[in-house]
């Protein structure tokens, strides 16, 4: 590490900084978590007193200066320092060179945008959220402008989520998974197997809440540096230094608290990963959106939907759940745990067509910044799209364009994550497979300590050293593709549900 | 209210100071409810970046600059804009008059001076922690060197807690409390009435839970801006936008949990008393730590213990625990909650004798800043005082000395406020019956509302306008005095416990 004294004030700002930031991230989580319902209007006047310390010390005159002294003298720094100094070179730029005014439209803009597609969403009135959704893309629009990405405004936006990637690689990734994927979901819809949706029912909140713990532990969520609440929606916040993840409980429902749970124990066990000495610099700082997801998607899906985790994890399950298992043969059960079935909503879409979903908002997310759809006639773009992809057809906007909130605050180029996030975690378990072919055998004896130690070596500590595709190359020793993805979905989902 | 820009400015920047202030504090509350334990090093690094950041808020130049041109037009503004600047005045110098080296010398002292003070007490071991203390004195007196108390140094430790209160006149108050409290605890400890110990046992935590969740919400809690938890030790804190308090559970003292959380129910009561509209400035602030006590004194005693609350409590009391109290008659359950006994632990006396604790340390206190008192000669003192006052003498300095954690970082001249709380509530007590003779009979039928609307309209908006002695001439018509508490405890306690 450089003794270069400048460098040195450099991380120390930008760890008070992140320092800064993780108390934002607090008060949100206490927000979904704690907040009596008569305090929201206190606690965002809180966010925003807190919002304007971290503005001025992300936007410090002494930061901008430091930056230029340390550019210039590039050569006698190393590589680690480069990364450091690059990526709070864009942090600094993101929070200085956005006009106030800018700044404060955008944010009125943001929650207008929310309370709009709420009124047009339970209208079903498409019509009234034109205008906002116009507004939100011109606003973006001009948002990278003012950061040099004029004429590369989506890629600004992707590169947001996923530092290094792009439309035209992401368009191309997409098109080899999109036709190796509608057939499986068309032989899967065909297939005569299909999982009971009732068979799960009545689980005591208490026996849920016992049995996540026991398998997150077990994974090997350290509890000594985080918690898990509950809230409305399941998220995970916080730095590995103190993780807060939520949950939320359905006694009819006993999988989705389950599955979300472990899906937020993938990013916590990440963020538990990164080098907690470097927090606030590129180098403890994770790697973006897909990577995050990869390590959910990872543990969500090829980890906790395997034979292997369950051969573990099913007798406990039995064992707390006498009553509410008795009638269920541990094939329903594993059928259950796998089940797929198109629909037409994102949120409760399966792993399989989950993706399928994704690729539908990116083509139009593409079409849109291209100007080759007007935002009026989104919802017959998106109507066929269903119709192409997911062979289904939405009743209503509701059930089609107006589902997901994402577009209303302006979150453009977010979805791509979600699939990228797919294709990684199939690449890093066919890795995985490949150095440890007897890794489901740990997993039926409860071992799971291989696999994190693996990830921890070769993509937590990493930090944000390498974008994606260079982290993938890296790891699995091969480009980013869908290929591996198609293998590991053919390979569990196309022998359930055979045609 | 005045509409003069410089003012408005000031409040403006008072307000956004008390929201970096709240976060503070929500960051100490969730310190002590919700943290993992591996998180505690990387939550003194947030509140250590929190606090620069509220320090660099509080010693502002422009603060200081508004303030000077605020003062010198003060005939221009009315009396509630000189009571802002006043307040905000004060803050500002004591933000700004510590050198920083002082300030960093005081906080490693305080962390130093709480191991010491652990270690010496397990230890029972007084001579080790004497440097320690013989420093925190010192600091002390520096720091009020600096803000202009020299030669008033135990009086600036009082104004901290009591703004307006002196040294002089709580010696007055409380000879006067002593000379009729000591015989009163003599009659007491002779009655042949006394209280069984053993008599409450086996109380489940989920029905001591929902019992003092509805005891708080019928004495006027707002939980739609506010919350209970669990800590270690019951604490309140927040605004009264949204307060936090705690208690803790334990199956066989019911009334310690249920009597800890109508205390803080009555610092929370008073905090969503003040006016939202002023937080930040004086207007709306509380008016110190001897009337905060006085209201949760009130609630915790006057009204909690009084046989009205408990006609129309002890019935619901009964159905949620029948078995554990089956054996027990009501006056023996009033006898419990109104048990006196004298003890060497301050925390755990009763409300009569606890007043002798604070006697005692408050001249201990007078005495080491008056210079009569060596540090070295503390046990000795303290053994003599506490056989005087309380009957009882230490065993060790573990029971005596050492037992109170306050001195170890310097917090001197805070007992007081206890016992000035205690006097306050006796008088506001005595003044709401004068108005109100059927009080206790309101209770009988769980209406507790009056005294709340009275206290509202009487204490809790008036925020810090008034000093505490001018704030109890107001609304009680007399002069802070312990007669009023002396009344009280020698109606309740002499007729429980005959000679």
């Amino acid at each position: 590490m450089s003794t270069d004294p400048i460098y040195a004030e450099l991380t120390t700002r930008l760890r008070h900084n992140h320092l800064l930031d993780s108390v934002g991230q607090l008060l949100g989580w206490d927000e979904q978590v704690n907040l009596p319902a008569g305090s929201a209007g206190f606690r965002a006047e809180q966010q925003a007193a807190l919002a304007k310390t971290q503005h001025e010390a992300a936007s410090h005159p002494r930061l901008g200066a430091m930056l230029g002294e340390l550019e210039t003298q590039a050569g006698r720094l190393g590589p680690d320092e480069a990364t450091v100094i690059r990526q709070a070179r864009k942090d600094y730029d993101r929070a200085t060179r956005l006009p106030e005014e800018f700044v404060r439209e955008r944010a009125l803009q943001s929650s207008r945008g929310y309370h709009a597609w709420a009124k047009a969403r339970a209208e079903n009135n498409f019509a009234a959220f034109v205008p906002v959704l116009e507004k939100n893309l011109e606003l973006v629009k001009r948002e990278a402008g003012y950061l040099g990405w004029a004429g590369r405004e989506y890629d600004y936006m992707i590169d947001l989520h996923d530092p290094g990637m792009s439309a035209a690689v992401i368009a191309g990734l997409f098109a080899e998974l999109r036709a190796g994927l509608v057939p499986l979901v068309r032989q899967i819809a065909a297939s005569p197997v299909r999982p009971r949706a009732d068979l799960l029912r009545g689980f005591p909140v208490e026996g849920q809440r016992a049995f996540l713990r026991e398998v997150t532990e077990k994974l090997g969520f350290d509890y000594g540096r985080g918690r898990i609440d509950v809230s409305l929606h399941p998220f995970c916040s916080g730095t590995g230094a103190d993780i807060r993840m939520t949950t939320r409980f359905n006694p009819d429902e006993p999988l989705d608290s389950l599955f979300s749970s472990i899906h937020e124990t993938g990013h916590g066990l990440y963020e538990q990963g990164l080098p907690a000495v470097h927090y606030g610099t590129a180098l403890g700082m994770n790697a973006g959106m897909g990577v995050h997801e990869s390590q959910s998607r990872l543990w969500e899906n090829q980890v906790g939907r395997s034979r292997g985790f369950w051969k573990f994890f099913e007798p406990r399950f039995r064992e707390l759940f006498p009553q509410q298992t008795a009638g269920v043969s541990a094939e329903e059960l594993y059928l259950a745990i796998n089940a797929v079935a198109p629909t037409l909503i994102r949120v409760d879409a399966d792993e399989v067509t989950y993706n399928l979903h994704i690729i539908l908002r990116f083509e139009i997310e593409q079409r849109l910044f291209a100007g080759t759809l007007a935002v009026r006639d989104l919802p017959a773009a998106w109507n066929a799209a269903a119709r192409e992809l997911l062979g289904l057809t939405p009743d209503s906007d509701r059930t089609g364009v107006l589902q997901d909130v994402h577009w209303s605050y302006g979150a453009f180029g977010y979805f791509p994550s979600y699939c990228l996030g797919n294709m990684m975690a199939a690449q890093l378990w066919h890795r995985a497979l490949a150095l440890r072919p007897e890794l489901e055998a740990d997993f039926a004896r409860g071992d799971f300590s291989w696999l994190l130690d693996w990830l921890r070596r070769e993509v937590h500590v990493a930090g944000r050293r390498h974008e994606m595709p260079e982290l993938v190359r890296r790891v699995t020793g091969e480009a980013l593709s869908p290929q591996a993805l198609l293998r590991y979905l053919h390979g569990r989902y196309g022998v359930l549900y055979p045609a």
